[in-house]
């Protein structure tokens, strides 16, 4: 029996969760927010719905990472270091170099940091994480489990861009997509839960809550995903855009008066999406309490069903044809009437979703009706499991 | 009985037809090429099959008209200037402004060169085009007919992008689509061929040329289409790149030390699309002859071919059905292997292309199986006729 940890560092946050293993059970969750500013908070849960938080500076990575194991000892999580067998760390970017998780060494980790063009604000942040535990932990594996790894099986055809070839050779200008992790996972249960070979289906995951992608898994693989070369395509997000015409970034510089287009790019990112069109939230719950009265907020989430109803279509399409649909994480786990609505939407397809089973939230279930010709099926993601078995399975 | 041009002022070149109305028979047409430049070549189609080519320096679009109509008297096409009884003009960006076709007046004029933003290479020159018409034929009028004039029937939900409201409000930061007269003259053939009232289908035009953009029209109007805020988005064209991940405009600049960021969607607009990714030609021709020793070509078709494919079901799906769809322009009605390529990849949906029916070029025809449940369409566009209805319709 082993004690697995898996860890996901952004560039001021720290999130952990610490599963038993064979087991799968998870035996803590934690988060070290505002890293690096003042009075950042740490909370960890445990035991029998127990919770510790506390307010105190921590000024980088390295200092949360001691920080947290010190806690696990404090709160008698466990008793002793060694007791970890391995850590699992998510890497958001890893380019067409890693086609699978990766057990860490030297040349990995530099690799990992090599990647940083391609996520400026993560890995740098991930492989501060990943050096930190190697020096702490120097006798515990570290695996990297990437968040484009799954996307690497997509044909040329869907990953290349329109745009001269040699910036795909020298530049490595593709689509990469990202919450890999995620569709790998749902994928995997939703063939468990239709009882066939994942390799028989076509499913479409729709991983939509802040952030979204959708992803179109054909023969068991990745074969096209909304997320591009960054996590700025796609559909509509908590505050990114999604897809736009890229002359909108020349053309509103010049009106908004911006003279470094990374910072158009950062109100793409940032002040975009659901709250950029709703004036209002980026939280689609705020939006659903008011839209009755507020016709931007009503508009926004408008757009957002739009554009994933949009995404299926182009990915039945692609695939030419569809077993089924999947929804996951923040939204599609817990918001009944847009699990509905999108449905509803794409009646034509022969999806349909009852009312009453989709009266739910956070559980596995098919929420298709009995005559449904595609599977409509919810799945809560739990990327922390995927990358804690890829730690066993690799480390094993 | 009266004698009714169409003319299409580009930057640098002026097309022109003349129809007889209301019979709708060509008399002529013609082209000046290289308008501003040394050794500009007027070319003028006439009578049965005769051709009049010659090369002299134009100096501006002025004078290319003041030639145009000297030439349509010594080739004796007309005998007087009076003859000319209307002359309809497209226009790139009519903005939200022009819902339909407008005679022109004081007012449309200025508001043709007022949206110039929105199409600074066109409008101008468009401007320019009926300036000068007014100047040399005082009591002929004429007629705007805009490329976008058919997409302003689009839902909000549709054309607003996800970017902060307000860059709608106050720059029109919005999809105003192009290709507008194309679709409308194509979607009204449709509903004549298959003997139903257009605002009672849901079709799918995909004018595929060297500019292309595919549109959803629904209960008679255009409900959704490709190309964006400019005609850079969408499908991918000639040398436009479509759709891409807007950060690759900044990660692009950087890589390529480019500095001012127009420079970098002067790439996306005419080094990209067929001619970035094969390297070889922008002529769907020319990569149809190599694309079976030559991997780019072959690539750059296939990926010309996946972006249609995608954007059908894009359009089924947000239209949540389809009667038909359409293929026009120059690709699309010329190119029998695409049609039937692009037809096969959609059989999941009851799409279905006899190759025997579909082994023609130009002419309108169903192409459809007998037992296919959407009808496939080739239909030769006419935007010129269409200008020139506009021009009866709106003069008489």
């Amino acid at each position: 029996m082993g004690k697995t940890l898996a860890v996901n560092a952004g560039s001021s946050t720290l999130k952990f969760k610490l599963f038993e293993t064979p087991s799968e059970k998870v035996i803590t969750s934690g988060v070290i927010e505002r890293i690096g500013l003042k009075d950042s908070i740490v909370t960890v849960k445990y035991g029998d719905g127990q919770k510790y938080e506390n307010t105190q500076d921590v000024k980088d990575h390295e200092e949360a990472i001691h920080l947290m194991l010190k806690e696990l000892i404090s709160l008698k999580i466990i008793a002793d270091y060694n007791e970890i067998t391995g850590v699992g760390h998510r890497v958001v970017a890893g380019g067409e170099f890693f086609t699978d998780s990766a057990l860490v060494d030297d040349d990995v980790l530099q690799k990992i940091e090599d990647l940083a063009e391609y996520a400026p604000l993560h890995n740098p942040a991930e492989a501060m994480g990943i050096r930190t535990f190697r020096k702490i932990l120097p006798n515990v594996p570290n695996v990297a489990v990437f968040d484009t790894s799954f996307h690497t099986t997509m044909p040329k055809t869907n990953y290349m861009y329109a745009i001269p070839y040699e910036y795909y050779e020298k530049y490595g200008a593709r689509k990469y997509g990202a919450h890999g992790t995620s569709h790998r996972y749902v994928s995997g249960r939703a063939a468990a839960m239709l009882g066939k070979p994942l390799k028989d289906l076509k499913l479409i995951t729709m991983h939509i809550g802040a952030g979204a992608s959708i992803t179109a898994i054909k023969d068991g693989k990745s074969f096209d995903t909304s997320m591009g070369f960054t996590p700025l395509a796609g559909v509509m997000m908590a505050t990114r855009s999604g897809d736009i015409d890229a002359s909108l970034v020349t053309f509103l510089m010049e009106k908004l008066n911006i003279k470094d287009p990374n910072d158009m790019i950062e109100i793409l990112n940032k002040k975009s999406g659901l709250l950029g069109v709703s004036e209002y939230s980026a939280d689609m719950r705020d939006l659903e309490k008011v839209q009755d009265k507020n016709e931007k907020a009503h508009l926004a989430r408008d757009m957002y069903i739009n554009r994933i109803v949009g995404y299926v279509g182009k990915y039945i399409a692609e695939m030419n044809g569809v077993d089924a649909i999947v929804f996951t994480a923040g939204v599609g786990e817990n918001d009944i009437p847009i699990r509905q609505e999108v449905a509803d939407k794409l009646s034509y397809f022969g999806i349909a979703v009852d009312p009453e089973k989709n009266h739910i939230r956070g559980v596995e279930r098919d929420l298709s009706t009995a005559d449904a010709k595609v599977k409509t099926l919810l799945i809560p993601t739990d990327e922390e499991l995927m990358i804690v078995r890829d730690v066993e399975r690799l480390t094993k």
